[in-house]
């Protein structure tokens, strides 16, 4: 059994490029709005955790486009929150239209302070998105 | 009396620029997804207008920026159509956070064909917005 | 006569659209870059602005959009500065390709400070930008 | 002995978030900015790509952040093609500020016809990429 989160991404005209299709980095836009929103969803905000002197980064980022996506297309984004570190959280993310998978994405976030050094990420928030949104 | 199309927007890191304000250009993007909602709650969408030939495009587009907005404020963008000509159509949209205005825009649109050459806007679908989004 | 500073801008897949033209919202980052160069060139640089508690917000921007542009062209910014006020500096920008006007921008620039509110712009700073890239 | 494509990039305003860093899916536009100048300066480019019926798409892309770049800085994109098959591209691409590697990219390009459909790479054009620009 798996849980994810899932945001609809409707596709607009400053998503795509001359070939007809979505642009390839706004994969990795929707996958931030969709963290996002899985954040949003349990009670949590970027905006709290910049004033508690957190914010979380991309690491690393591993894309991969399936299948295109076309203006108007509604996507999916389902966002599965895999495993914390003291500092970091990764996350699978996976695109779709209906039945068919567009893009992939897996992602290492990493827990910064102001200056830009690591911290410590968030135990109980980390537990928390793991639980609602977690492999199980 | 007026009445207006409303699409809420959330604002998202990529939104932002380093003065911790949205950036001025994404208020012409959050105006384009406004219309073509406001267009597909009347049942058009602009795959189907592609189909018959026709684009719309932005002939002109005044900005005024009355107010920041910032990370993970909600925006509100309504949307008034004012005037049809044979190929233009104006519109009104004013973005606001609750009671204060974050900026305006006055854009005119005009439809063209695959060619690029001035086409006749599509009358029926004209009325309708305006008749729906217009001013009273 | 007239003085203007000119910045090219080549068109990449990023700045289209799924109408194969330049995305009308990109209009405004190439004219941002533009007037940053123009600054860079006479020894200024935003950064430094910061430093001194100075930050340009666009307050308003008309533009019009006279011909399309495609990938691969290589565009010209030619960016006028017109007048300086207390606060504000507005800017005329013209985008060709060749002989052609691809579109017009008219930005009026408001100089705030780290907490939004209105300041006195550097007039020294000003005056060299119209001595270099005004009307004469 | 290494060779490899140099693009230099300055940040503007645009390419930056709240954070007061480039967000981090404008390297992937970076990354395309410089292949497609490599491209260019052996003679290629997109639109002629385009006329003989192919585009080169993201098949697969790793993005990793090593570390924050700022306004106002100049970057250099660093491209090196390393194989080719019957319709990909293999590059590596490394995001420097001075000494710092600030990013890195592995990207896979598919070659594919105005139907979506893989087709044969131009192999005397992969050739040329290989030997300008790959590892020796």
């Amino acid at each position: 059994m798996k849980t994810y989160h899932t945001l609809p991404i409707r596709i607009y005209t400053e998503d795509t490029d001359c070939y007809g299709i979505v642009y390839h980095s706004n994969y990795l836009n929707f996958a931030e709005r969709a963290r996002t929103e899985a954040l949003r969803s349990i009670g949590g905000n970027l905006v709290s955790f910049q004033e508690k002197g957190m914010r979380l980064v991309i690491r690393s980022c591993v894309l991969n486009c399936l299948a295109p996506a076309c203006l108007n297309d509604v996507l999916e984004v389902r966002t599965q929150f895999k495993k914390t570190g003291r500092v970091t959280l990764e996350v699978s993310q996976v695109i779709v239209r209906e039945d068919q998978t567009i893009a992939t994405l897996e992602v290492v976030l990493a827990c910064i302070n102001p200056l830009g050094k690591p911290t410590r990420l968030d135990a109980e928030f980390a537990n928390i998105l793991l639980t609602h949104f977690g492999e199980s």
